[in-house]
């Protein structure tokens, strides 16, 4: 815990200065594991240098949710009224900062009790996530280096120089090696919002990916939009909910998409690594899928519902961004959609279309499911088409526009 | 952390099945500092396994405290809504426990900040401290060995072994050393209830003091109450809200102390270890004050307001309990108010007094202090005063009624 000390402050100050961007005056609500305490807390002295009013911590310890699954009679019964406070201080202003740690390890035996409890849960908390979806206030997440996640990472080192590593590359990816990280977020929302501007000029028809092992046209719905970047709450304030973030996307026609397309990286997908997908698109169904390894979870993921077989969204990410250069898979959707331009199977996201109540017939898609896979690559070229013609907008991985 | 598993395991039971008398069914909030992450999981798992309905933990800090000290502009903007949200749980019936741990240390040049911040806290703590007072639901306080205390103890050991020695007390002084604890404690509560009783039925005008040290006679209130031991919620419920618990007490006439008395311990106020006290009173008023060290600090407290110089409490506790014998300061009022007969300066409790307009004018005290010091020893004899009549109810520092 006592290792990069001056970094892991760095990432506070990223996080309270971008991330959020708290306002002075404004109060913070931390919900974090009781195993980042060291980070919690200098993001606490960041928040109160920034001038927050109040900055309330929720700890969040695994063990006593374990120990409920374990011992208690009553899995369901759920206090409200932490929820409740936390949904009304978010609507009414409040910031809110989520550190992500290790998911509990539930025995088989425990699963349907889980299950219970995930549901009364989630119940509690549909406001929240209702509130946050809208952007009513500023959010934002932030990994942490977790001896679990780094073993999963890094499984042939010992766990001390694991988390290290992982520390390192969490580090390098949220650009906290720039000589002023403020400034070069600064810079890169601005390198993001101009990507995201020019393609929500162009308002192509359709994308078509081409490298060595992938010639796929992917349609885009009628009245897509582009996001990416910093976004702006309810409140006017602009803020990074994902520390990194290096894509811009937008919402693929369901109907439209068409030719061949092989995976770049691995997809994690409830725990397993499905390698070297092929996939096959008519029309926008993914009519043949391959794997060379998990092709059977591949064919479980598209086969959960209807249209978990269609694709939800498409992503650019130039090939020279951190978190590619990285060559690592952080196994963690935070990071991963991050390195390279990807796909996702099922649900698309409602901001990235223009309202109305034809989404779907225009080409959004409704799945339960919404699952990345990394396609792009440095030998890849990606052309925007409109009305027929072709321009060449990402050469050999890079943009080109 | 990883010491006394199974001792801190039947702590956990204890606090659950004998101090907080958890019911099934029952909501359970506790708060705690998170260096006391092990017992809050015991604990946790005693609760689930006595059937409550909810464990909900807060988890504290005292680094982010300091951090709002250090750096915010405000330190009167509070949180309202989680203290709102306790006291409407234990109004509705929660259960509560605390955990007690280490106060930070406040550098002088923030103390004014420390204050303006303990204002407005306990404006929000308000209606739960009064909830508490009256015993609406069950609630209790634990102990926990932190490595500061425990060389504030035993400053001659070495960090480990000061915090295990200081365990070891904590264990024995809450009889976890009894072949059944739970059961142990039903016989304990019912010898507390006893004397209690005794002394009720007794209704003595005055107790007398006297020892080769100490010639005091110290009359009670008219409508004096004697309490002690488990006592039962306004929802029917008995808990020990303290664990130790030894004494039974009531309230002293403000008017009616006269005589001479001698501490038989170090009073610890305020930080500081006040040694040697000899006390003259004079119809209520110590009118003469000694100390063989730190006699500033007493002249200090008595002298807080105009009745912090009367007394507000006597106890009696028989010099066989536990702490007395383990012969240990622990300079923490939950375990030392236990090792032997006190008094306390100042404010006297509503509840040891029958109720009435005219408590004060019957010999209740106000005061906004209320510190206690230790006068009992193994060649003290206490005798009960009724109508002129002496009757001998402690012989040698034990009972004899």
């Amino acid at each position: 815990m006592n290792q990069f000390v001056a970094e892991k402050k760095l990432y506070a100050k990223l996080a309270v200065k971008v991330g959020l961007n708290l306002q002075k005056g404004q109060p913070l609500i931390i919900m974090a594991p009781v195993e980042t305490l060291d980070l919690v807390r200098y993001v606490t002295d960041e928040a109160y240098k920034a001038g927050a009013s109040d900055v309330t911590v929720f700890y969040q310890d695994n063990e006593l949710f374990m120990s409920r699954l374990r011992y208690a009679d009553d899995v369901t019964t759920i206090n409200q009224w932490v929820p409740a406070g936390i949904e009304k201080a978010f609507s009414e202003g409040a910031s809110r900062l989520v550190i992500l740690g290790d998911s509990p390890e539930i025995p088989e035996d425990l699963s349907d009790r889980r299950k219970a409890f995930a549901q009364a849960n989630m119940a509690t908390m549909t406001g929240l996530y209702s509130l946050i979806k809208k952007t009513a206030s500023n959010w934002s997440l932030l990994a942490y280096a977790t001896p679990k996640w780094a073993k999963l990472v890094f499984p042939d080192m010992n766990e001390d120089e694991a988390v290290s590593t992982l520390w390192s590359k969490i580090f390098s990816s949220v650009r906290l090696d720039a000589p002023d990280v403020v400034e070069a977020w600064l810079e890169h929302n601005a390198s993001l919002a101009k990507s995201a501007s020019y393609m929500n000029e162009q308002n192509f028809d359709a994308l078509h990916f081409s490298s060595p092992h992938t010639e796929l046209t992917v349609g885009l719905a009628d009245g897509h939009i582009w996001k990416g970047g910093a976004k702006t709450t309810l409140t006017g304030i602009s803020c990074n909910s994902n520390l990194p973030t290096e894509e811009i996307f937008t919402t693929p026609h369901n109907q439209k998409v068409n030719g061949f397309v092989t995976s770049t990286k691995p997809m994690m997908y409830q725990g397993k690594l499905i390698e070297g997908i092929r996939v096959r698109f008519k029309d926008g169904v993914a009519v043949e899928a391959f794997a060379e390894k998990n092709e059977d979870v591949l064919h479980e993921l598209i086969k959960t519902d209807e249209n978990a077989c269609r694709l939800g969204e498409v992503a650019l990410v130039p090939h020279s961004s951190p978190i590619s250069k990285s060559g690592i898979l952080f196994k963690n959707t935070l990071f991963d959609e991050n390195a390279s331009c990807h796909l996702a199977f099922g649900g698309s996201y409602d901001h990235c279309m223009q309202e109305g109540d034809d989404i779907v017939e225009r080409g959004a898609n409704k799945s339960i499911v919404h699952q990345d896979w990394m396609i792009g690559s440095a030998d890849m070229d990606v052309f925007g088409i409109k009305d027929g013609k072709r321009t060449l907008i990402m050469h050999k991985g890079e943009w080109f526009y």
